[in-house]
């Protein structure tokens, strides 16, 4: 039931400033006062209790020469908690750490699978993490927290992987609990897009936007859904699977991860002579400007451009990113997207459609994000005994 | 920026306990208390002010015999507000009259428009309005807010209706200030599938709802969507627009409204001999069990199946309802789109897809149910002066 009891203003309140602070580099007690409209009383009471809780430090201030107090900036504090992000992609494993003002300490890259379902990779899995908590702890970073981000569908509350398409195996793996149980750590887990619009959200280019998608074009195509500034998670587990879209070629529904995507695009390229073993030979030949290339790339890209105009239509976002390995193509990929939403959008809508400003990392990056918010947002409306 | 200041606490819980009373046809202080969790002196309190502000009676009680005091029914007053209701459609005007408490006490079909074009259609409008106000002023029901539900794209704040497909001459018409200016009332406006999504809400089958669609098939073929019980009203004015579904069909993309929808599906009647002018002959033929048209229908609801699949994939709802003129051909419509739908769902995905249980009246009841709701909050948030 949606009424608000004193302890829920609070509450409310506390997640308000702690999201400023996290957007800020440094902010005082009389901006806080003065974007939110809080009194300074009420922002001085929920600012002392994060100092208290360790989340928040004042900065160190240089004298401005003026007469009486200057207001004092103040900041999250790096240490408040380290993270440990996870990108379980469908061939390798790769894991960021994060500080908990979400700069990015160390990127790390595991070997693509040697066995590949469920167990061998959560061999690999286990040791990236390993390999990250040692380096973390070699420079004292004690991580407090594990973000995932693992192709969906799957549960976010529960943390069951449910069963990934083009995921060999994976069916009802309990995920959330395997890691915790290991590490003895909280745990979140979202679906890849998911996580990946985060990392666009505070590392990219939707920084200062509060409705788009970010695409997560790799072997499978989901979208992550940004509205009203907070990540759309939907009713239950199934959103932004994009990659399920229904398109009607020759004679048949089929889906758009069937026609398009990394897989679909290195066997297509192979049927046609090309001796290809990864997207990333890709842009070479294209530069060597290659009909056959060129032609694979536009017909995949304009299936995705398709999917990205009826997200438009339905959802109405500002802007949509286009983000996963796929991004290595650059303006090939894109300009078909671009095209066919500027041909086929109302005519008075104008939706920015662009590369994502993430690096192939954003996975990683987002779940570390996402981990690190989750945590820090439980902490903040802790009660500090003090 | 969102914070919550004690006055912003009190409009929640008023909205709050508002809608509890909308849904509910008697509900005690006692209750409103229990269910909300908000101490009875808040209650009581908000709800003295309701009575203040002529929101809201206590009902006549019976005596139960126990000794002490029994707790007070309460309920919306029926004549808080009457609301005229405006389906301003494709084809003709309907209006709908309504209490506070939803009662839809008259209904009116205006005659197919004669002139088309806004000033045609909007001389239709204004006597089917004036009609309204009319019968309602003979019954003593004093009208205090207008909703019209109207084909979009439309701007729902500027009341300004940009460019309809399929909506004949109509570009940036003002439909607000004009209704406004000649009725001296509030005016609300929202596009014809996000008010029908609203009735399917309070008269239909999305009553235990709190995520759910509403498809609109008319000539044109929108979406309303209900997100976490509210209204999905995005971003800016483009969403649900599922009509622009891009299908790739014959060797190019088209939209859905360009190969489905009731004129599309006259114009292939005819055009393979069938002698059909309206869509509510179809089902009379389907009843014959006549192979062309079987195959017609089948084909379009074919196509709004695919576009369905897409939507649930998207938003992840927990039911689809499908309403507007199209509903005439039941089973017909809605078993092709059921059976493509748990063909392609995610195998232990169960979203329900039935016929809307509104009439055809929907859009005109959505608009009195949205304006009704509107014109409630905005009531119930002013300070009473007693």
């Amino acid at each position: 039931m949606s009424v608000l009891k004193p302890e829920d203003t609070r509450i409310k309140n506390a997640t308000t400033l702690l999201h400023l602070l996290l957007k800020q580099d440094s902010i005082s007690r009389v901006e806080l006062s003065r974007i939110t409209g809080l009194t300074k009383t009420t922002v001085s009471s929920i600012i002392n209790e994060f100092i208290a809780l360790g989340i928040v430090e004042e900065s160190s201030t240089i004298s401005t020469g003026n007469v009486g107090k200057s207001p004092i900036p103040l900041h999250i504090r790096t240490d408040a908690v380290y993270t440990i992000g996870v990108h379980l992609g469908r061939q390798e494993v790769k894991t960021v750490l994060m500080d908990a003002r979400m700069n990015i300490l160390s990127r790390k890259k595991g070997l693509s699978y040697e066995r590949l379902g469920p167990k061998g990779i959560l061999e690999s899995l286990f040791l990236s993490i390993d390999d990250s908590m040692k380096g973390a702890e070699k420079n004292k970073f004690k991580i407090g927290v594990i973000g995932i981000g693992v192709p969906g569908p799957l549960n976010a509350e529960t943390g069951i992987v449910s069963h990934p398409p083009k995921f060999k195996g994976w069916k009802d793996v309990p995920l959330g609990k395997i890691i915790h149980e290991r590490y003895k750590l909280p745990v979140w887990i979202e679906n890849d897009a998911n996580v990946g619009v985060l990392a666009e959200k505070w590392h990219g280019g939707g920084k200062d936007l509060k409705n788009f998608v970010y695409v997560l074009a790799n072997e499978g195509i989901g979208a992550g859904i940004v509205i009203d500034d907070e990540l759309y998670q939907g009713a239950y587990d199934y959103v932004g699977e994009i990659g399920h879209t229904l398109f009607y070629d020759h004679g048949k529904f089929r889906y758009l991860e069937d026609i398009s995507g990394v897989d679909i695009l290195i066997k297509k390229a192979r049927s046609r002579g090309l001796n290809i073993e990864n997207i990333k030979e890709i842009p070479n030949l294209l530069q060597k400007n290659d009909k056959v290339t060129k032609s694979i790339v536009k017909q995949l890209a304009t299936w995705i451009g398709a999917t990205v105009i009826n997200v438009i239509h339905i959802i109405g976002p500002e802007a949509v990113f286009i983000g996963g390995k796929m991004a290595v193509l650059g303006d090939a990929l894109v300009q078909p997207i671009k095209e066919i939403v500027s041909q086929y959008l109302f005519g008075d809508q104008a939706v920015d459609v662009r590369l994502s400003e993430i690096s192939e990392d954003a996975v990683a990056i987002g779940a570390a994000i996402y981990a690190t918010t989750k945590w820090l947002e439980k902490k903040s409306t802790e009660r500090a005994h003090y």
